[in-house]
């Protein structure tokens, strides 16, 4: 019987080997088809092909850890061919319409001859599912040109991870040959301090209204403001709106010049009829002109590349670690145990990170 | 020279020994020395002595590792007489009055024979070094009272830092037997959003002004307030504040009915002159009621929890990488990479992930 039982064994062990060789010969297979996609992904996005591009955005906003490796590979692919492009953030409150300029800016860059693309950081999407640029519809025009790419909100659990994918996006619509970078994000929470950290302009759209225009303006983003654009510029609004502009440039003359020696300014706009749109972008290329000449657009980039990386590391050790199958396991017992009040959320920290350690 | 080189050896190994058991013996007492300091800590905090409170919390907020387990220590022997108060978020743009009304407040809840602890979360202070109760003589009479424990910004590198920070705070004072906590933030960035995650009431001031009420008012806030409380309606801004309560009441009602099945209300009050805040206190009373009648205010506490747990993981986890030695060094060679354009973000992180996985 023991013999029966060890030849049987030895029997098992033949067809697992073959079994094994069969199923590694199909895995090289597997991973070379896949390699060979990522190039030719790569190969794509980088002519210009804007079906690539969305599938390779698509690759980098997957959650699953199985498409990590291609990811990483894609964006290290695209790196040597990005960063050439100027990056604007654009904000404002809800109803202060920025569709609607980036329709008239967007369209204004296009007949200037660039490519430009659009992108959003939304921090509310995880809970509302999204709503900035999900309506594409609310561009109608830019959606439809060949040198436009607009796409919606990245997706992530935390902020950190959203900012992480759009930086990822930025690189790879760089790479697309994009030439400016549109970045929109609604005023919630510390969306725009992430904007903010990824972009070379910052742009806060206003509306002339009655009251005090400086009332309703989060702390901070005054300061991080390199343009204030009074949009609505028009018709009954146009003296309100030359009102606010006087009190912006008063309000702006209290702050200390920025590090950059840019004073930030304050314009005017109507991007319903389309006016006052060249005279931002006269400003945008003022700056970058300026920047460049004393080197504070370079170095604000590697500043950038570093909170970049540090985020990086942050968001990495998290998904490292969430996604051991044992912390899998844990983590729902104990989120268990603290509803029972069997545990504190301190010992249950502990315990999951004593666990993972092992 | 062999053998003398192995008899120096061994002379060595005889002084090491020797040092070594000197050097435990004193290891061991210093330990027993910190043992018995934390528990004699743990028992005054117990006891409600304030100047051992000020020093757990001032453990707890240590950044220093070596005090890392000392502080766990203190929280899990304190946890046990905790969670027994009354956690009150408030906020508040600056300006509304929000130190007034903690004067006002703290004072009245005191003379209901209550003891109350003053907190803040202020995620601007890693910049500008704190301002909320920085200048605690803005709480003049609160401040000498017996049963008022007041308490400037925790310190922390991220604003999860700080909220992890504020939350062993809160188990430290509930220990310490004060039966309501006061956690004040100003409107900067999600720090509301955190206020919120460690309350069981969320209060917003607000102040009663010319112009649209409702405009300032972040988007998110609304619907996290529990009550609105309208500051400052004395005088001649008593009309113009009992015109906003009609508003706020109007837009509340615009919201649907909270999980809690409570329907925010809004208030006027004028905490300088300690007009309306007996009739705040009374409808917290009665949310409490409610939510502990509905089971709501427990439930709440376990998701709170929850989140606690995960903030903490969070937390240990960075501190875990960026804590190691050779990270430490790496770090700064990276940094410096990016700076001098030899690295990208992507490939730095990468190179720092796999250092710390050696």
């Amino acid at each position: 019987m023991s013999s029966h039982s060890s030849s049987n064994l030895h029997q098992q062990n033949n067809d697992a080997s073959s079994n094994l060789s069969k199923k590694s010969a199909e895995r090289i297979k597997a991973l070379r088809r896949k390699k060979q996609n990522i190039s030719t992904l790569q190969k794509d996005v980088l002519k210009g092909n804007k079906t690539a591009l969305s599938r390779a955005i698509t690759l980098i906003e997957s959650q699953q850890q199985k498409h990590t490796a291609n990811a990483n590979k894609l964006i290290e692919g695209c790196l040597p061919y990005a960063n050439k492009s100027i990056r604007i953030g654009i904000t404002g409150v809800p109803g202060v319409g920025k569709s609607t300029f980036i329709e008239a800016f967007g369209n204004f860059l296009i007949q200037q001859g660039k490519k430009v693309a659009v992108l959003a950081v939304d921090p509310t999407s995880s809970v509302s599912h999204g709503s900035i640029l999900g309506d594409k519809t609310r561009m109608e025009e830019l959606v439809k040109q060949e040198n436009a790419f607009i796409r919606p909100t990245a997706s992530g659990n935390s902020l950190g991870g959203v900012a992480q994918k759009t930086r990822e996006t930025i690189i790879l619509c760089e790479a697309a040959g994009y030439d400016v970078i549109l970045i929109e994000t609604v005023g919630v929470g510390q969306s725009e301090t992430v904007v903010h950290s990824m972009t070379d302009f910052f742009l806060l759209l206003k509306l002339a209204g009655a009251g005090d225009e400086l009332q309703g303006i989060k702390r901070g983003i005054m300061e991080m403001a390199d343009a204030i654009v009074i949009n609505k510029a028009d018709g009954e609004n146009k003296k309100a709106a030359m009102r606010a502009k006087i009190e912006f440039r008063r309000a702006l003359h209290f702050y200390p010049l920025k590090e950059n020696q840019w004073q930030p300014k304050v314009k005017t706009c109507s991007a319903l009829h389309q006016k006052g749109i060249d005279k931002i972008w006269e400003m945008i290329l003022t700056y970058e002109k300026l920047t460049k000449n004393n080197t504070y657009f370079y170095k604000n980039r590697q500043e950038q590349n570093k909170f970049w990386m540090l985020q990086s590391i942050d968001e990495q050790l998290k998904l490292n670690f969430y996604s051991k199958p044992n912390i899998k396991i844990a983590l729902q017992e104990q989120l268990k145990a603290i509803e029972e009040n069997k545990t504190t959320p301190f010992k249950a920290a502990k315990h999951l990170l004593d666990l993972a350690r092992e």
